[in-house]
């Protein structure tokens, strides 16, 4: 299998594209894989969405997000839930097997009770995801991010969280992004070993140009992406890595120019590393 | 013993100041400890500086800043050790029992051998520190400043190489703005017991105004001070807690008004925590 086949754009990163754009360039580009956005998604509807996608020969490697479980008051915590299950619902009606999870920032409650939401909150969830056959994986996020999108901060902390569910239902998705800088990582991933649902990948680059919207361009950055594209395969997620890449110059591209120079990025980050 | 002797201004909280008019507004102030940076010593000199903090009867909760110890070459690795044995010669000559590290961010060689280095360069400053009677504190940096900062990111990955050296010598110094989101801080504050030299505060603020210089005033963010106070002295550290706010905002107003806020806000945190 060559790597060309293991490339999945996250919509995000070429948030310019709509989805139809985006589908046409995957086709044009030979991408076989698309991480998609609920917001994007609902642009065109799931079933447009479905057909395009199926029409075009791609598969999704994730439907991007569900989570937010923090809560201030119960409506709020209704409305929550009710918002994941539709998340879970509308991966089941565009064929997404994987709901990503951002957990969700800090509640009036403060940090320690929000983190026991996000695990209520998923506990809810799992007999809504396990009747529906579609997964749910736990992303961590980079600690900046802990007031206001993820308590969950580090993989031990996604790990341990996973480790209450059954294995065939929740997960975790690892992003270089957000974890790269743990010394215990290498470690962490060998313990998610049957649970890494989605790898994604872009780079931490130097001066950030933005807190959210400051990632880099595979290979103009710090993170060492082919050590860790091998400990992910090592602990044995063979799917599709998915390319994630917020970043507000990079949205000013043409579209169709960004999706060649992610994907001859992606080639030359993993050039080593083919098998 | 009141909380109003435990506060530490770190000269960087309001750098507006000189040196003389910080020691001056601690006296009108009742300010008892000072955290010092090198570059504003060497505005005045050591000599100046000892004699001033000794006539205004104030102690010195630190000198920042040692470490940076990653290098790309042997020339930078004799300099960069130099300077370090600079800041603890200067620690002697104002007073100082204790010397901040920040372990600097990766170097050429990646973030492995960037980690080895802070290890190989510590070891090489003990004999040093120990001969003078000077204590080198590590301090982990937010995750966030991994790359260009400190490889030494987490207070578990601080505790594992204070461990390394004699308790006497070597230690912890914990940054609530840099380990508040960490799921492992209160095991690791336990296990710090005995190695921490240093707590210093602020808050985390939304949104963040600077990456870098971004720091907010206790109250005003995220942090639960009160509660990681309470951990760190359970963990045995009875020393001033310095507040170390980086604040391109709170940097304009006149550094007497700084001071008194700085004060007021300490006291409020810490209202409820007295012993």
């Amino acid at each position: 299998m060559s790597l060309r086949h293991q490339l999945s754009i996250n919509h995000y990163s070429v948030r310019q594209m709509t989805l139809e754009q985006l589908v046409d360039g995957c086709q044009k580009n030979s991408i076989s894989h698309l991480g998609l956005w609920r917001d994007r998604v609902h642009e065109i509807g799931t079933e447009r969405t479905k057909e395009l996608v199926a029409n075009a020969g791609l598969k999704i490697s994730s439907l991007c997000r569900g989570g937010f479980f923090p809560y201030d008051n119960e409506k709020q915590r209704q409305q929550r839930l009710e918002d994941n299950r539709r998340a879970i619902d509308e991966a089941v009606l565009v064929g997404a097997s994987l709901v990503v999870l951002v957990c969700g920032g800090i509640g009036n409650a403060g940090l320690s009770a929000s983190r026991r939401m996000v695990e209520e909150g998923i506990a809810e969830l799992v007999p809504y995801a396990t009747e529906r056959a579609v997964r749910l994986g736990i992303e961590p996020l980079h600690p900046m991010f802990a007031a206001d999108r993820s308590v969950i901060v580090t993989l031990a902390q996604a790990n341990d969280l996973a480790a209450l569910f059954p294995r065939e239902v929740v997960g975790v998705v690892i992003d270089a992004y957000h974890v790269w800088w743990d010394p215990d990582l290498e470690k962490q991933v060998k313990r998610a070993a049957g649970r890494i649902l989605g790898f994604h990948i872009s780079d931490w680059i130097l001066p950030i140009p933005d807190i959210l919207n400051g990632r880099g361009l595979m290979g103009d950055g710090y993170i060492e992406l082919a050590a860790m594209a091998a400990m992910v395969r090592k602990a044995g997620f063979h799917g599709a890595i998915e390319v994630e890449i917020f970043n507000q110059e990079f949205w000013q591209l043409p579209g169709d120019r960004a999706l060649k120079l992610i994907k001859k990025r992606f080639e030359e980050t993993f050039s080593g590393n083919q098998k």
